[in-house]
């Protein structure tokens, strides 16, 4: 039997612009770590263990910090993603044998899995299975995603990048808006699933000479379109133009998306499904008919890295480093964590909590923060936001490109192809 | 009479993120000069001079070069805007009769336009009507469009810009896209109307690992629809993501605009005009099956400052200090010009062409720089924009937000109200 004891890492569901910080967090951690023998990726997520994807990252990555700062400021999944769910415990029979087949067969002791709630279920899944088959290794969960809707942590790293992104882009199309002496109404559609806590961050584009968004609308609320069309209204009496924020995922009085009620037919008679901001826009132009614009802001709130928050970087950064230390002090079935210390000096401290605690779970915007006529936030909510937006990236550009790196990956569909991204 | 000689400026069309680096060159230029006593800006562009809405730059800039760096580096129109097009000379009584008292009673002696090939019409009209009444004023075009579609001009400020933005788009969205192991297809719709430039700058996204956009589909080819689905198949037999860069303006074989083709029925039986890429997503969607995603780049091509081109902001400002220059040695109705001089080190030189040869003309992309399949461009038009997009900007940070200069401007909308954008 070897006594290697090696360090696999995955990734998995959604991207961020952070979630290779934790990568290189891990990376840089666990090669110098004593206990650690090998550090080795699972290309595509858990898919990669299922298929042998395996990647040697102590190759690529040994004494090469350069090489680690770059994979650091590099959006999206260096490793790859999935969207891979597990089977229940009780149909072991295939993947989890599959899986620790692999495990023992690379001398896998440490296995951490970077991703969002439904990745905390593999984790979960793999962590109870370990222990059902008295396999010796020690499973953590590394927290992501843009939606911030995690429990058990104060907020998730790439959150604070993708609000970073989204307040700076609503200050500049705001700039953008007030150019014509003309009333008009900018809708920009944000993401964040059920949770609201994307969209108000479009708050922290407010300073001394900009009052936009001037409405936020948040899947927390039961959105009303006869509301909506008053609200309009009455902000088109007080100002010339109306920047709107509102969430993908707003749901009317019966809890049905009003994306749902956005469907459309086209000229061949296919239903074509559309947004909520262009829905949105459909209705100030029939209830309203001045100038209106929907902006969908779409992936970019979670690829743009070049505007990345230095603060989430570094948190990421850290978080990857935590998971180490916490898996090679011997906790498993735990997810690493971020509590907030203080807000004003901004601190934080790191520990762990029960993966059960987390998997399939969504933490919402709390009701007290959001303002009681349901389309703007309170003043506690934004003092919540406003350290995570802080600090710029000292990204490197190329050729006036921002200078990211990639993993060349082998794909199960690309065996007699070019095999070139 | 007045022996002040008094230079004021405008700026007008659709918002760029270096139009004001061409203000401030000319704010900076003027304030120096000894032959002009006063620079001011005319508020939401010839509107401001009919409205009789001025501002005084002179107070607000002179001596104050922190304030004019912050100027160079906010995007769209620090003065407003407007689409206003003038009435033919022969309808001289209203428009420019007021426009000359105005011109008059601020011993206006420079009129700077800043502007696309519109904002160029009514530089070409002005002065035209000038030396129709003997009125001693220099008018000078000062060019912006993020469309790049000036005549006698090598590029125009505002493009590199939205080069840079959309090409760091393309690379980031890549990344986010290479992370799933299936089979998908991304469609970017960019900006640009009736030329492809700024489509065929998603060009400069490839590098050593990435040869996305996959596919690019300009305004100057005539678009099949069952030659694009038969491009889609063929790449897909290459790869598993096929990323496509398509521009707004695309049109059919008998000109027709395929957006145009877009428009479809909601619920209540409204007609609903929807995008090209949208539109192409259908058609992939029907055609092909496979997973595809859509997204317009929109209003950020042309407002994102904190990606702006150095190169380009540095243009724009010497172009605004080479128009005050050429007002000064008495040339008039004339748009200062940029050539180049070389390409490979990247060289330009500063000029004038007259305005007639400029106004209301669009300039395309040569037949040669696009490749015979009508879906890729050449390596000439590569090595033509390569030095456009270099270099990154200096931008301060405020709270974690770029810090942007706005100007609270007097609406004829806004008597009652709060005032406030």
């Amino acid at each position: 039997m070897s006594l290697e004891r090696n360090l696999l890492v995955g990734q998995s569901g959604g991207p961020t612009t952070v979630i290779n910080a934790s990568l290189a967090g891990i990376i840089s951690a666990a090669i110098k770590n004593e206990n650690i023998t090998a550090v080795y990726g699972s290309v595509y997520g858990i898919q990669g263990v299922l298929n042998e994807n395996i990647t040697d990252l102590t190759r690529d990555f040994a004494g090469n910090t350069a090489q680690i700062e770059r994979l650091k400021h590099t959006p999206s999944m260096y490793l790859g993603s999935c969207r891979y769910k597990l089977p229940p415990l009780e149909d072991a029979a295939g993947d989890y044998d599959k899986i620790f087949e692999v495990f023992s067969r690379y001398s896998i002791h440490y296995f951490l899995y970077i991703g969002g709630n439904d990745s905390m279920d593999t984790a979960a899944k793999l962590s109870a299975y370990a222990e059902q088959i008295g396999y010796d290794i020690r499973i953590i969960g590394v927290p992501k995603t843009i939606d911030n809707d995690l429990m058990e942590i104060d907020h998730t790293p790439g959150f604070g990048s993708a609000a970073k992104y989204i307040a700076a882009s609503v200050l500049e199309m705001a700039h953008d808006t007030y150019i014509y002496d003309l009333p008009s109404v900018l809708i920009i559609e944000i993401m964040g699933r059920n949770a609201g806590w994307l969209t108000a961050s479009s708050v922290l584009a407010r300073n001394s000479y900009n009052q936009a968004p001037h409405l936020i609308y948040l899947p927390e609320t039961p959105f009303s379109t006869s509301g909506f069309i008053q609200d309009v209204k009455e902000q088109l009496g007080k100002r010339s133009q109306v920047i709107i924020a509102v969430s993908e995922g707003i749901k009317d009085t019966e809890g049905e998306y009003i994306s749902a009620q956005a469907s459309r037919i086209d000229q061949f008679g296919h239903i074509m499904l559309s947004g909520t901001g262009s829905y949105l826009e459909g209705l100030v132009s029939d209830a309203i008919g001045c100038k209106v614009r929907s902006v969908e802001l779409n992936v970019l709130q979670r690829c743009a890295a070049h505007i990345s928050s230095h603060t989430d970087i570094e948190e990421a950064f850290r978080l990857g480093e935590e998971a180490v230390l916490a898996a090679e002090q011997g906790q498993t079935g735990v997810m690493v964590t971020l509590n907030r210390v203080c807000t004003q000096p901004y601190q934080v401290s790191y520990g762990t909590a029960s993966i059960d605690k987390i998997a399939n779970m969504e933490k919402k915007i709390p009701a007290s923060w959001i303002t009681p006529s349901g389309n703007d936030v309170t003043n506690e909510l934004i003092q919540y936001l406003i350290p995570l937006i802080q600090g710029e990236v000292p990204l490197k550009y190329n050729e006036g490109l921002p200078d990211y790196l990639f993993l060349k990956k082998e794909s199960k569909y690309k065996t007699s192809r070019e095999d070139m991204a």
